[in-house]
């Protein structure tokens, strides 16, 4: 995972690489560390931690400079230790390297150039890129990268400077994210854009195997074969404020609170009553549509959970077969895929390695790829062939919430949309179900307008090692979100089960004063989820019920019941969801923990 | 789940009813009960918890007759208390009943019974029985059993007798499974063969919705409309002895013992190098397979474990899309089924309730169904328009062994049927994995000879209380059936991930000390699996590692490993799986549990 950032100007680089990193701390946040030119030396400054440990240090160990780089880091190889955090320079202190990624054979160019007299000092893949371009340098850091990285396989996004060549920052990626910012005689690399939209708000996307060469007052881009090329700049229309936490405690509880508006915002234009579904960017004809046999969903994490839900609204809708997969098992099982084949990858960040290659390898199939992304540009987004962008602004917290129920506005108007497109459905019926998803920011906004019960369910389980989530039918789909989501923010061991699968299984673990949640949205299998919960009652189970207004049946035999507003059954994820979210939050809270930034993990997965 | 038996004839009833109930306690152990016609009554003992419970009771309270019914519990309405045990009489104490199902109408026709004088006394749906056909009884048992039976919606196999009319008892059955044994002037009633083999050998299967009348000289069937018809014996060809324990301490470990048997025996005559497969019950054409768009695999709990791997079997030696999904969520989501569907459903017992509901679903939108299952003449073979036996010979531990292996034999066997019939691959690749899939009998033995690692492995781990497995490809399919095991049999909270997941949330959970077990049995995917294992180990995690032979790397960051003979990847799992096996039944013994009956679970899940 790992977060880069770098800068050229007249600036104070260690306060310009401090403000990036601590926007890129939701890259992962095991160590973070500094190279800059000072005093005729590359001057690394690292701090195994947090990012305020490397700022402490900084206080009393003042590096000053004009260019510099920066690193935080989530620990791939080497634990997170001083000796395995970025900045790594060569032997002889003369080339300083920030990398995010993966080098598959770094073992072998470690027994290269150990060969050649190198020594290595830490566990990690990256220390042989400084050492392998310091090998290949003969007064030229363009050149010498280009060699470097055509030694190197894997994913890496880097940044290289060269004592010998102040002023001046070497930039190329190949499968990890990485953009140049445009100042006014000053630039800046990141791995992404809010790390320095402060500075500057026009960016280049820098592609696979390009170079970008960033001295004071120039900027120069290089294709694989070292020509220089044109890159066109982008400008970005976010505000920096946008990505901040408001008045609330932390971003995950902002982010939880802005769901009304990122739903609204995503249904904006698309979704009208009285007319067909419009997405601008998704170009599927009824003919094309009718001649694809399957779709599959792949995507990663909670956006594998929207997948989920994805299946039963486009089989209930559209009526195509839909087979969803986690990217990390899908790419390497050798799976059925040709033209007839439609696949909708799902990435919040859009840059999630794993889904990114089964989109490459789909459409080198033949399959066309739709993406379901809340990052334009980014570069799952640039390679798809249709797109839909979530609008839910950009998510902090480590664990998605907003992002999450957008992706599900954008998995419903998809249903819709292909259903209008081939007449699955009666008019009247999606006609009302598009006006009931235009009344669901309203009913969020009921449902995290009093949050008191939930609070008071999660002082009472914050103690509890393991619970258990439970439902059928997109009950169970909103099980395993919700279950996720309390595994990330709580670091209780939750899994969900579909009810009827408990007595194969699963039932043994139910034991007195266990907790189960259980989520009831479904007419259909009301009655049948009952049973199940009266099987887990009658083990000695504490039950929480998530259900609607109109079913009074679940109070008699739950603990705690928590209310969400009437709504048809295919929709109602978004809202049960919500209470769920609410819950993994308050408990984290009453845990102590740190909510926008669990232990392990980070935002947006860009190594396999 | 429930087991019920019932017996006419010369003998002393009390005797046969515990013998029989004693080999059905598989399928359910809450409490049991006996109801015989002793001393001009209907007398009922009943005693929560164990048979042995109930055979105390009956030390001191004898009984003796010559007619009885009896029945063993598995709780669904009412907690496992004395009162809610079976028998069931009606008020007047002149009739009784048992049952096994669940009656979905029962609190409609409580209610009707009550506004009648009925009392009730129990918890229980099946209490409404007794009371219901005492209210339509006028001398004529047979006539008041069919009234009432058109009454109940739900499912039951029910057993009654009437004070009036001694020496005969009047069975039925919908939705849940009954025999009928046919003795020498004495006749039987259970819910399967094994519990009255040691009595007779000849069985009627009675179909939905028929009757029986045994008396002590005479055996009547009829169907619904009353007509008497004609019902073929089955001679059964098992020895009870083959369902006993022999020398060892639990059915479960003796089962595990028994699978390089069960694998030969499942293949011999099917799978003889040189010779394509042979199947002899599946009737499926070269024409009929290149017509079908897709398989659907269907089961619940280790069935849908098997046929997790017959998805990724099936695609990659056929090349035809399968979905595998859980019966009881598949049933609900109004599956895309049609006469171009092939749907392969997997139950051991052949009595899965929801499996079977699927598999009747299924043929009634003109789809064509493929049966696997252990039991010859089970409901679910019976309907199906395929079947693949295995031989797995009778399972008795709850956790499934033995019948999992054989089913992945099942599994792989059609997949090279199909490919046999396609030709989607060299005859060569076909030709090795025969050969290769006959040597699995001798490799399992090979690993169940030294279980010394795994017994020291499974004695450093019991006292855990959370424990994560993890795989890639066709490991991490592995991991879920490990992760099951060691839940049913050791009540751990045990989860299995997909390696590449961990990364999008679970890998929160990971923690110092927290045992990790690894499957790397997929050559492909090595690298990026220890890539894995060192980002948990990173984190402090111990790690226990399942590997082959030829793959020595893992040693150097995993704390323990267990190696497997090499064999080919695609049928890894045959042998991955058994040391899990052997693991999950140590670390049950170390805590000191009932191995072959673990807690809240039963054999067969009639109910759904």
């Amino acid at each position: 995972m790992c977060g880069i950032v770098g800068y050229v100007g007249n600036k104070d680089a260690s306060e310009v690489l401090i403000s990036g990193l601590s926007r890129l701390e939701y890259r992962g946040y095991d160590s973070a560390g500094i190279s800059v030119l000072h005093d005729g030396e590359l001057t690394v400054k690292k701090a195994a931690g947090r990012l305020k440990n490397l700022e402490e240090k900084l206080q009393e160990e003042k590096v000053h400079g004009h260019m510099g780089i920066g690193h935080t880091r989530w620990a791939t190889h080497g634990a997170p230790l001083d000796k395995n955090s970025h900045p790594h320079n060569s032997n002889n202190g003369k080339i300083s390297v920030v990398h995010n990624g993966i080098i598959e054979n770094y073992m072998e160019v470690k027994e290269r150039l150990q060969g050649l007299g190198y020594v290595f000092y830490s566990d990690t893949d990256t220390e042989v890129i400084p050492n392998l371009v310091d090998y290949y340098y003969s007064g030229n850091l363009l050149e010498a990268v280009k060699k470097a990285a055509a030694d190197l396989k894997g994913s890496y996004a880097l940044g290289v400077m060269a004592l010998n060549e102040p002023d001046k920052i070497v930039a190329t990626r190949k499968d990890s994210p990485l953009v140049v910012g445009v100042g006014d005689k000053e630039y800046f690399i990141a791995s992404d854009v809010p790390a320095v939209l402060n500075y500057t708000k026009s960016f280049v996307y820098l592609n696979d195997g390009e170079f970008a060469e960033l001295c004071k007052d120039s900027l120069q881009f290089f294709n694989q074969d070292g020509e220089q090329i044109e890159r066109e700049v982008t400008e970005i229309t976010w505000s920096a404020e946008s990505a901040e936490k408001g008045g609330y405690a932390h971003f995950t509880i902002k982010e939880i609170y802005e769901q009304p508006k990122a739903l609204k915002d995503t249904m904006t234009g698309r979704i009208v009553p009285g007319k067909k579904v419009k997405l601008d960017d998704i170009h599927i004809t009824k003919e094309m549509l009718e001649d694809y046999s399957r779709i599959y969903i792949i995507a990663c994490g909670t956006a594998y959970n929207a997948g989920l839900i994805g299946k039963v609204a486009i089989e209930n809708l559209a009526r195509i077969p839909v087979e969803v997969d986690v990217a990390s098992e899908f790419r390497y099982r050798n799976p059925i895929i040709d033209a007839k084949t439609l696949v909708i990858v799902i990435s919040q960040s859009g840059e999630t390695a794993d889904t990114l290659a089964v989109s490459r390898e789909a459409q080198k199939f033949g399959a066309r790829v739709i993406a379901i992304t809340n990052v334009v540009g980014s570069s799952i987004a640039r390679e798809a062939d249709d797109v839909f962008y979530t609008w839910a602004g950009p998510e902090i917290g480590v664990a998605s919430t907003k992002a999450y129920l957008t992706m599900l506005v954008a998995i419903y108007s998809i249903g819709i949309y292909f259903a209008e497109l081939l007449g699955t459905q009666q008019e009247s019926y999606l006609e009302n179900l598009k006006k009931e998803l235009l009344t669901l920011p309203e009913k969020v906004a009921s449902i995290i307008a009093d949050t008191t019960r939930i609070e008071h369910f999660a002082d009472k389980i914050h103690t509890e090692k393991d619970v258990f989530f439970l439902g059928r039918g997109l009950d169970y789909q909103i099980a395993v979100e919700a279950s996720l989501k309390l595994k990330e923010l709580s670091y209780i061991h939750s899994e969900a089960y579909p009810g009827g699968e408990l007595k194969h299984g699963s039932i043994a673990l139910i034991e007195d004063d266990i907790t189960v949640i259980a989520s009831l949205t479904q007419r259909d299998l009301l009655e049948k989820m009952q049973s199940n919960i009266k099987e887990v009652v009658s083990r000695g189970a504490k039950v929480m019920a998530i259900t609607f207004e109109d079913n009074h049946d679940v109070e008699h035999f739950s603990d705690e019941v928590i209310i969400i507003p009437n709504t048809m059954d295919l929709i109602a994820p978004i809202l049960a969801v919500v209470p769920l979210q609410l819950l993994a939050y308050y408990v984290a809270l009453y845990k102590g923990l740190d909510v926008d930034k669990p232990r392990n993990l980070a935002k947006s997965v860009t190594v396999e």
